[in-house]
């Protein structure tokens, strides 16, 4: 932490800086930070622009009747000042009525938090369950975020590699719970963050009912939700009686409606288990963001027609990718592909840690690496990359894919 | 978390719920939370409505500039997209150019953080700090977020009592610091949270040395720094060389530009700790809130004689409470006031706890007990109350002391 004195200052020997807490300078940085310094301060030619894939970032702005509510909301105090800790009341309801017939379910307003985002929402979930010294399995490839969050809360993640099929195996899950008695969750994204895949309705059940034979719970983001490929609920946990003794689902507005710099999500929850998140989340917010979950409210009372579309919307980009996957330069391949994420396989001997950076030199194309996504060390990793197609339009999907096709492998001595 | 099933389901034995942190469960809930149920659904007589003082929450929507700022803002994509972890740069550089202004010193824009608010601001410095185990050093009366942050963190709290004149010890904290090898921080609020009294910048200083020659940072909250009473620099340390070995500086724009709902707080330390936070806002948050960071621009840019307007309001607040308390009843004492907050002295018996409900209910007047800012059993928050005096105007702050004075103690058996 020493800085250098000032020309002006009086010479003085360095003093060593206030302590850096051990478990927070371990965490690497985040591969959205670190992506981003990438391209830093790079210009890109006109007649190959970037291409990024590399966040799930809509970069438009929200549609204009959104906007508008925004506007006709600035108006009201409500708008600006302090709300509930949990959200607001309509807000709460309004998701609970929208999920009980989206689940054929019966959920209440009072089992729904709002937070500042999903990540803030995992962040307080993970928070009721588990502290330093407790465990949570988390899927690999898995989502950077959940990784920083449990190791710098001093809570062990036990990776759970997936198949061939880019879907965990329950009992492989079992075996751990067997092993390790600290384990305090399954985490679950589905459709899944990095590589699409959708866990079917008896694997989500599945996974449920392992996590509550230890006294576990499982953490469901479903993020992605209004992009999944299948028809019909995406699991039937919350018709079951049982769901609140072990459930916890987790939601973004962000992608839908265009609000990701809004911060808005959802947690639903028993609530005695919201009751303590409130504890976390008034520490770490007060509350979330006003104008955002007016916004997510008016999104979700008047854009449902809205939302339909830009499910097609992407998966029109998704069959745009399995059109052109077959076309790719030998030994690519899509191992999963679904809501905003395709998993790739390079067929290169570099790490796709390297791949990566070298892609936006050679091909000005921004994907994140599959190191990101994996232990450190994990061949998985070395031999992947996640692409945020829903990012581009159906041509830009194209096009990335061509990029990557032409590419070559590294230089060597490069 | 067992819930009762409804009337339809089977009948069957209560399930056990999935595990809660007990470092989380034993942490008391918010008492915002806590005394927004008392009044809850409660009806006030028109004759003498409620008076609020329980929260430093302005309760008027932002100045007409700034509401039309942030509506022009709504056609454009930053609006409403992602922007950086640390802040949106001209926020960043415009905190560095009016702080360097302010404390007559030199601030980059790359030692200033943006963060959802002043409480997280807070939670991601602590997080860079501490960790399970090491300790942190907190003046009592303490803002209680801060201590409830410590405890779910797993870091111990050392409390350090302040004088009579509402102002902790520099030597005192000196003293903890050699008992206890692994205080990581002192936490200093000034104007203070919830006594309203202003560390003098020489005190401030003291404090800074003590932190720094054991390793431990000096976390400076100055939140309410723009209602301060007194001129000049509020303390020397940005302009010392090696401010940056030890010293974080927290703020927040929710008081002076009534953008509480927004959430948009301020950071400032050496890069080096801003990067590692950076990890911890980056998974906690994503990045602040697009549109409080355009308001928070705005106000600093275009609000300058506003903001001494307000603190020429809130000035008059204190001399109209400073004038009334000799009128107050016998027993009654203002300990101490200043900026958004009074901390009174009660004249019975019974703990702060009890009367602050009894306040409700015989003279619709709502403040936070002393017992909420101090460790479990300690007399002096039985004895004490917050008023947020800055929440109503001067004649709300007289009639504030009139009902107080009126009231008399416990009935027996009550």
């Amino acid at each position: 932490m020493t800085q250098p004195a000032s020309p002006s200052a009086p010479v003085r020997a360095p003093a060593p800086g206030a302590f850096l807490n051990p478990l927070l300078a371990a965490v690497a940085p985040s591969p959205v930070v670190e992506a981003r310094r990438w391209i830093a301060g790079r210009v890109f030619a006109p007649e190959r622009p970037l291409l990024n894939l590399s966040q799930a970032a809509p970069a438009d702005p929200p549609p204009p009747e959104l906007r508008a509510a925004i506007a006709e909301a600035l108006d009201q105090p409500r708008a600006h000042v302090y709300g509930p800790v949990l959200g607001l009341p309509e807000l709460r309801e309004a998701v609970a009525e929208r999920w009980s017939e989206d689940y054929a379910a019966r959920i209440s307003a009072d089992e729904v938090a709002i937070a500042a985002g999903c990540n803030q929402a995992f962040c307080a979930a993970m928070a009721t369950l588990a502290g330093p010294g407790d465990a949570a399995i988390l899927p690999t490839p898995w989502y950077f975020n959940h990784r920083m969050w449990l190791e710098m809360s001093g809570v062990r993640v036990l990776p759970l590699p997936c198949g061939s099929d880019m879907l965990p195996d329950p009992e492989a899950a079992a075996r751990l719970l067997e092993a390790e008695p600290r384990v305090r969750a399954i985490v679950l994204v589905t459709p899944n963050n990095p590589t699409g895949a959708e866990c079917p309705p008896e694997l989500v059940a599945r996974f449920f009912d392992v996590a509550r034979a230890r006294g576990a719970a499982l953490v469901l983001d479903e993020t992605y939700r209004d992009f999944r490929a299948a028809e019909g609920p995406a699991h039937g946990l919350f018709a079951r009686p049982d769901w609140r003794e072990g459930l916890i689902h987790l939601y973004s507005f962000s992608k839908v409606f265009r609000l990701t710099g809004h911060r808005v999500g959802a947690m639903i929850a028993a609530p005695e288990r919201l009751r303590e998140a409130e504890k976390f989340l008034d520490t770490v917010a007060i509350c979330p963001p006003a104008i955002g979950q007016i916004a997510a409210l008016e999104g979700l009372r008047r854009l449902r027609a809205w939302t339909r579309g830009e499910r097609a919307a992407t998966l029109a980009r998704r069959a745009a990718l399995e059109e052109a996957a077959p076309r790719l330069a030998p030994g690519w391949e899509v191992l999963s592909a679904g809501a905003y994420f395709a998993w790739l396989r390079h067929p290169f001997a570099e790490s796709s840690a390297d791949l990566a950076r070298r892609m936006v030199e050679e091909a000005a194309v921004l994907m994140l690496p599959g190191t990101m996504f994996h232990p450190e060390g994990d061949p998985a990793g070395r031999a992947t990359l996640r692409m945020a197609f829903a990012n581009a339009d159906e041509d830009g999907v194209r096009e990335a894919l061509a990029r990557l096709g032409r590419m070559g492998p590294p230089r060597e001595g490069g």
